[in-house]
């Protein structure tokens, strides 16, 4: 893996033994809010007003409950499935999120370098604390994700080096034409420093507010790449996405940072589902934490989740072996799981493996 | 601002600074509790019986979420609206409530100001602790509340003068013709002292426990301003006030003061609006403490909601500046939600917006 | 009131300055547990199993919340209601249960004056501390509780001394023909001793298990007083009471002490309600601590409500008195809901005063 | 009862007297909790994941209220059934559960000596820590419950030892192909030492993981026995058992040890009860702690239940006796709630008993 140079002192990460030692993505963040400073894992686990949403997001899986199924042979569980496409060994992604160097000093480049050890899709962030093209350089076949900014030149350019460095899909923001209330940041603001900034982007950007739906026409004039639309949660604007060529959407809120009160996105997803009818393909973020909440979201219509905050705790925990141990521990549940609802590859996994809580 | 003359030396109120690090209504409350004399903080807080309808009020809040929509030019959001043709920069009022000098010295004159400085209308308290006349002096266009005494002429005084001082509404309480068991101002009485006491009423009043709906007769016999009633919970009676020429209503159970175990206003809001088919205005007030409670409230098809308890904690945080503070507070919520769910104006809220939370 | 020779030394009781200080039953049972001797109130606060039932009887009133009404005359408020032709000032009457000298060293004697006192019926308990024969020289028309035991001759003579000593209605507990499994008395034995015994019983006696409906037969055979069934849980139950000319029900699971996981009462009544169709007089029990909770009961169809454990706080705060005391505080409360609710009389009291909890 | 040779020095265990003070199934949990050395206890008390399932397993008798019934005959109750024709004092089992040397050194023949004193049914796990002899020397009509290994000949001598040794039925785990993700047993592995591991098992084996349904076929053609398949979770599974020949069903989901967010075994009985309309017999566990956990189950439609931890917390206590003076305290409970909800025999059990709670 490629190293960050001028980077300080790092602290000591744990090593195999003490990562086979983690049993859950809980245990990961116990430890990570030990050994990350205070500010920074407080930055992360930022939230908008009440924080209702945050914790609606991972009550949402408590609502579903798993039907177990007998006496199907199990000896090979395949949870490979692809998203546009591409080909991943499960069918989980890395969220694009601001700054990992607040995690781990090798930052996004070890994210890099854990979605190629795990074989899934890296989504770098706009606001990543490592360069395009340095991130280009590690991972396989990324995509990038886009905040429109006021500037369009900028924004355009962020757009060509992303698609001239190889990602492979654009990832467009629409659920922050303005800020969320952000309680949580405001009382732990982002602790930026030298040695972790955003990297792609001047130090004063603003996000464009005026974005309506055929203002993709000029996205998709810049760009070839395929268009993921992050931040949809209605039926409505999932038709939206399908009628202006949206190749997916992700059923988020932005982890609960954006909008206070928003319905948890695991909550949205049958709605969009059923709206969709295939016509997109449709991920989902918001309080995965669980290889049996991924289950739980593919069964109700998602083809694939992304984690976002357990991204942090895994590389303050073991850089990019802390967060290719915390996929593999994820990707252990999922299996057990899959065998015992009787479901050997994703294309087994439908409603029928989920009922309502009682 | 006007200041009472002879106030005790006031404590040292918050600077702009101070306040700028306060980030939510809930902040403003636990300052005022450490800040407030016990006995008026907890005076403030009263309930009744049980107190499970001020939680209730709270609690409604929490069974509906916001559906947030994407890529809408929000480039500006405008929270103005009207109620009963005044203009107000936002759809939260002040309610009517006693004896503001309990928070601070300059009492109700500093609520005048701030309602002024936040461009929304305050309704003075027949147990203000300031004079009609004072608050004339201060506030713009404001509505007075009217607690309907068995002295019919004192009754009469009151109404004449607040008519003759400018107020533009008379918002008369139905909700409270006997008193309820309030087992809040039974442990913690409300403490009168020279400096703090109703301005307006000779020291022992009775409310007439004989008015029905013919009464409203004599009193529109005696002035010509419109009138608001407070305390309307049900379709029935929603119904008798248009029948009975009420201009507005506000749905309200008296912050949980009057009758335990009443329902919650916002539970009580749908069916009142269904039942009104927009014959009068409607307002609404109990629990409201965030931007997305008004916007859940305004959803549901309230015109305008009112903060009773708030205005208190704003006031002892930082006087007429203090309470101001807040309701630009609650301002920013607001507009950041409206942008986030897609409303750009008030008129584009409406019941698309909210879901009930499963 | 007449008091019971060679008492031990009671404690000091309360005076009226300090009960006027208690503001609802809640303050009653704090005192109360610090007063008794912790035997006595935890064998009060006896349970059945996990004690599910007792927590499910005051849960069940937390399911019904009150709709407010206004602009009614309130002037006067009249909670008297009749019980089986009996007119009582409030529809709250005393339940049946043992030993009431373990609150208080006048027993049920102080029940029975507090009973003429409020001006409402006590029922005297078979396992009563106190003779049939001196309670009816203090009480004013009071009903007898049965428990029917193998004894055949001691059950007849039970009868017809209560009979002869002018009490009004029999009221034969259906509940109990085996015991309950009673944790809370196995944990914390009744602590009998020779100032605190069954005055109306011998030391064994023992329950008849072999009753059925047309066992009735030979009870009204023996006294002509109005039948009273305490324990009925069902419609069914309910149609065969009204098939074998009871006079009247009690809607109880035996304050949770019987059978544990019993339906709270309040949730069984309104199936019972609607199957009686008004053919008996339906009380109820079980969790009864406010007068809004009386509205409620009434309100779902319940002519009156009996209070059990609450009797012995009263007399273990004041005596007769304090019982006195807390039957007016629920006065108090009842009153103001139903004028906060529109009621003037029993008679508005109906169903549309109550909404489900959402 | 026959002794294990070899053990070590015991504890000391309770006597009847101390035995007769404990008065619940928790209260032999918390003595159990305290006397068992600690990785022992935490063993069994192991979880899959977020140990919700072994949660809701709980949870899911309390969404269940009993209907008490009046004036039935009760002087006698006769709780005792057939399971598969063989008479059983009452409708509880032992489930089959591994090493009860962890809570006692008898083991598995304490277990068998309480089955004797009981008057039911010991299913004997093929991880027990008694050999399939010794057990058989001491127990009356026991079942094997049978993991289908990977070795064939291991299998199939563990299926041929227990029908020589009478067995009188095999009980084949189906929710096991693979392990669960057992968070528990991860942070507290089971304890095995020389006086406790699996009596009839080599060191290493491997469960099969390719059975389907018709690897039934096999197990039929080496053994007579009655064939009960425990782990059906779902309607659909419940009718692939009728018409593959089972003879009876446990609905299980392995004590939330397996398939973590599984839904709770009592959720899914009704739906299980309804699709095999009586062609097999329906057996349930987890959860069960109460003789009115019992009576729920069966009213929802079981033949019996199987209780599984509490086993090891009866040996704990006090060896066979104490396992037998915790069945005599579920059976007190159990003829205590049929008594009081008017059901005489276990015939008349029906769905009639039982209400959803409010």
């Amino acid at each position: 893996m490629a190293l960050m140079e001028g980077r300080v002192e790092p602290p000591v990460y744990l090593g195999p033994d003490e990562l086979a030692r983690l049993y859950s993505v809980e245990d990961f963040e116990s430890l990570a809010r030990e050994r990350m400073a205070d500010a920074g894992y407080r930055y992360v686990a930022g939230w908008a007003g009440t924080g209702e949403t945050v914790r609606m997001n991972r009550e949402a899986f408590g609502r579903w409950v798993l039907r177990p199924r007998a006496l199907v042979d199990v000896s090979t569980i395949d949870p490979s499935t692809t998203v546009l496409g591409q080909p991943v060994s499960l069918p989980v992604l890395f969220a694009p999120s601001a700054l990992h160097r607040l995690a781990h000093p090798d930052g996004e480049l070890a994210t890099a370098a854990a979605s190629v050890a795990a074989d899934t899709v890296m989504i770098l962030s706009t606001s990543a604390s490592a360069t395009i093209e340095e991130v280009a350089a590690v991972a396989r076949d990324p995509w990038f994700q886009l905040y429109w900014l006021t500037d369009r030149e900028l924004t355009r350019d962020l757009v060509q080096r992303a698609t001239a460095a190889g990602f492979r899909a654009l990832c467009l923001t629409v659920d922050a034409p303005v800020g969320g209330w952000r309680e949580g940041e405001l009382r732990y603001p982002v602790p930026l420093d030298a040695t972790c900034r955003a990297a792609n982007l001047p130090d004063v950007v603003e996000v464009e507010t005026r974005l309506t739906w055929s203002s993709l026409d000029w996205l998709r004039s810049i760009s070839p790449l395929p268009l993921v639309l992050k931040g949809i949660m209605t039926a409505q604007d999932a038709r939206l996405a399908v009628d202006h060529g949206a190749a997916a959407i992700v059923v988020s809120n932005h982890g609960g940072r954006q909008l206070d009160w928003a319905q948890a996105s695991l909550d949205a997803l049958p709605e969009i589902v059923d709206a969709v009818g295939g016509q997109l393909e449709i991920l989902t973020d918001g309080g995965v934490r669980r290889g049996t909440d991924v289950l739980k979201a593919l069964a109700l219509g998602a083809r694939a989740v992304l984690i976002g905050r357990p991204v942090f705790w895994g590389l303050a925990t073991g850089g990019a072996a802390g967060l290719g141990a915390m996929v593999e521990l994820i990707r252990g549940e999922l299996v057990s799981a899959m065998a015992l609802t009787g479901a050997t590859t994703i294309a087994d996994v439908g409603r029928q493996l989920v009922s309502p809580r009682f």
